[in-house]
């Protein structure tokens, strides 16, 4: 019955990725938490990089600083 | 005042369900809760099939498999 | 497999009201979006009104000034 | 290391926009919270106005309305 | 710099296990997509089983019938 | 209308600085964004150290190492 949700930077992102981290996350509450596969509940927002700050920046900011 | 987030699949969404999903969920804590409609914030968000995962697998797997 | 989150503020909350709310929202999903109420998640955020702002203010000063 | 989420509706946003409001509430934590602004988190949702809904009604509609 | 909010019921959760989950779930990231440890956030958030609905009940409710 | 949510780990967090994010924030995406401050909603999430993860760690381990 978990519920996760991931957010990470819209850039080399592929449904392979995706449904990696989707199978990862669902079992490693299921080992760690005794949680049931079937009802974890796994949302992956991919954002722009316009839109997603850290240090005070955009990460389009600093990507074109090489950061 | 009360924030409602609601995440569904992006899978026959129509504006007029979304401006239903709205009118029912305000309604329902105005009747339940007593609270000002007024105020009421609702923020839906469609999440692509490759983005949700439950039982480990996408949902775009899951309906290949006719799940 | 909708997900839904609804924050409130913690006033008046009770354990009766928050199951109405998950019942009805759970219910308002299947009637207009088909969704399997079986997979339907609901958690409930219940907010200190020293957490909760609005207008630039707490709902704690608002509450005060019988706002 | 706080996490920050803006909402706010698809309507008039620009790069520049988004910028201000990264520094802007980056900088706000460091002032009133002492948190480092190195590993503070900023994420910027635009939502259509569609997906809105305040009053019981979508965005999209009240803009019509003339709200 | 990614994100994660883990969402789970306030049942049988020990500092050890959070620990575990929060080592595996940034160990997840860096494996799939090449993300750097040092500025994955991980949120975790105990819920009330009175706040957390599925399949319209809560889940005291449900842990009372023996679900 | 702009929905704001900041979470920040339970550490010196007093009312009155949360009533001074509450005013910033609303104050930033007035001057920002032109947004009205009366239907500007924020609601601040304290978390628990051991609930909070960065560089695969809880903070609260962090703390005791000094970090």
């Amino acid at each position: 019955m978990p519920y996760v949700n991931i957010k990470i930077t819209k850039e080399h992102v592929t449904p392979e990725k995706k449904a990696k981290l989707i199978r990862g996350v669902t079992q490693l509450l299921a080992d760690v938490m005794g949680k049931n596969p079937q009802t974890t509940v796994v949302v992956i927002d991919e954002v722009d990089t316009d839109n997603w700050g850290i240090g005070g920046e955009t990460v389009t900011v600093r990507r074109q600083l090489g950061k």
